[in-house]
């Protein structure tokens, strides 16, 4: 582990601070943020912003201008090497004339993968590596779980009273929790790469399943400015062919992907239970689509597959303080347990009001 | 309103510090503390402990000696005006030549509720009322709930999984909360007047229902030294005689109230569900038993009477992070509600991690 001094520190820090900056739009690029100095000076930094636009790199680059010669660059990320959308930043750095790079950490994308690194070494610059990685890391959960495990981040979205109830024996259920928790939805969906969802949910509630600027709150509103708005993906399990075109869904903007198993934008296999495979759909999610993040709203049914096939990484549950009775319809359905060694366990990683509303994020114990 | 000033808040907010030290074994007398003051110097304090012994005034009289003549007395409750097991403390103040006294609230309890401060205005001494009145008040809502509504203050406790199951089908349910939850427990029956469940619980677990000093948290230890230990009674409804000497419950330390129609400690009539009939035993616990404070430890039929007949101030819930299905038994049985608004609302007082479970206070939104 080389030494880093408390300059060092301060700049990656603002590094990783700027590449917050793109957290609603970078996907499926990840937040990348770069700081460039010269002596104690900083002379350019930059964000990514959106794919297809410049990495941070050369945000900061060409802030920099001709004082880059010299200067040492703080990357959160490993510069690229590849030809995408952008030549490699490992390239503009060494024609830049820079010094020495300081990376949180390597890119784990195939892509990449040591090979900017290498190219800067090459070029005889001083490269190193691992200064604040577990914040640099904490920028991009979902990213990183695509390249490193072939399948998006997974986050369950769930509602219920205090007695773990959807709905009334009858079905009603509008509405248990508060307009503030729906807003609050309205926010993860706004930081998913793609929303999942079925046909019975949409056809229930003719659900559009985007964001709506005007609902997300005005603290998420100022950092996300309404003309920069990404819409996710709706990803919609269709296996009996169900949607038709005079839904909400296909009126509200932003891209869907029918899934069933043919005659659809993604194709997958049944599994053991004749339900469409959520591992192959997740899967071709992240090699077909590039999708890092999933946000999951749907009913008991679908929840209780993602979690007993353990693909689910982190619960957000509202719980409205009300009671609805055990006669509703419960969370998860029937699960035949018959010992408390059977219980699944969950970490809270988080908990909070929400309004009048309780939401506690899960982590599955595995 | 009086004008008050800063040094008056000064001392009345110590009286309050004061009088929280009896916290866990004034009852069923209100928590009081008392402050002395001669020009700008404290020469006297002192707070309740317990029934029977001295109250605030006495000790902080007699920490003050001859310094009393001429002094103010900042006192949280309106002193008493009657003879009980200590002679009036309205008495006192005079006979020690106080020239002042500040009390934050008069007392609602019938036998004094003015008289004391009609006492000492009489004997010439200058009474102000109402300064830090609601935290005064907040020092002891259970013995005003007594007071002024004739009834014990109320709280129920209860434990289940996410997705609101107390046990699964089969009845098994240890254990679905964690040590750390159960310690908090033991907290609460510490700070009650009364322990009230029913035999089904008690032989259910063979529950002994009192508090363990051993399981305290170690800052309720500091707080409560172990010979300080008060046990609240055990209040047990027992409409079918089916308590017996074998049990636990009579092995253990603490008074033990028995209901039911006859031959029992406390008689109640049985209400038009063939059930004990809860606002009559909560009325007589309050009037012969002198119970300020209840907190309820029983099953889901007891918990839904309580809350059916608005008879609970707060619900004290604990939520284990585990998913237990809704084939299990759900927190409040079946209501056979078909509108969500016949649906009972709360509103949050308190939600907290509690080791690794979850805590949430509610208030009935009445």
């Amino acid at each position: 582990m080389p030494q880093f001094t408390s300059f060092d520190y301060q700049m990656m820090s603002r590094a990783i601070s700027l590449a917050k900056r793109g957290t609603y739009t970078t996907t499926p690029n990840p937040n990348v943020g770069c700081v460039i100095t010269l002596g104690d000076q900083i002379v350019g930094e930059g964000y990514h912003r959106k794919a297809g636009e410049p990495h941070a790199e050369v945000h900061a680059m060409r802030m920099a201008g001709d004082k880059a010669a010299g200067a040492t660059a703080y990357v959160t990320l490993e510069p690229c090497s590849h030809y995408g959308r952008t030549p490699p930043c490992a390239l503009g750095l060494i024609k830049a004339g820079v010094k020495k790079v300081i990376c949180a950490m390597t890119d784990p994308n195939p892509q990449v993968a040591g090979r900017g690194i290498g190219m800067l070494q090459e070029a005889g610059i001083e490269v190193l590596v691992g200064l604040l990685e577990q914040d640099a890391r904490a920028l991009n959960p979902a990213f990183l779980t695509r390249m490193e495990r072939g399948r998006p981040y997974v986050q369950l979205k769930m509602a219920a009273s205090l007695d773990g109830q959807t709905a009334l024996a009858n079905g009603r259920s509008q509405w248990i929790t508060s307009p503030q928790a729906r807003r609050d939805v309205q926010h993860y969906r706004s930081l998913a790469s793609a929303v999942l969802s079925t046909s019975q949910t949409v056809l229930a509630d003719d659900a559009s399943l985007n964001v709506r600027w005007s609902e997300l709150s005005t603290d998420v509103q100022a950092d996300y400015p309404e003309h920069e708005l990404r819409q996710p993906t709706r990803v919609i399990l269709d296996r009996q062919h169900q949607l038709h075109p005079q839904l909400k869904l296909f009126a509200a903007d932003g891209a869907i992907l029918t899934v069933a198993q043919q005659d659809a934008d993604l194709c997958v296999e049944l599994d053991d239970q004749g339900q469409l495979c959520l591992v192959e759909t997740l899967e071709k999610l992240a090699s077909e689509h590039n999708i890092n993040h999933v946000w999951v709203e749907a009913g008991a049914t679908l929840a209780k597959s993602f979690i007993e096939q353990e693909l689910v990484d982190e619960i957000v549950l509202y719980l409205a303080p009300k009671i609805m009775g055990s006669d509703g319809r419960g969370l998860f359905g029937a699960l035949g347990l018959t010992d408390m060694s059977q219980v699944q366990n969950f970490t809270i990683k988080d908990l909070r009001q929400v309004g009048p509303d309780m939401r506690v994020v899960l982590t599955p114990k595995r």
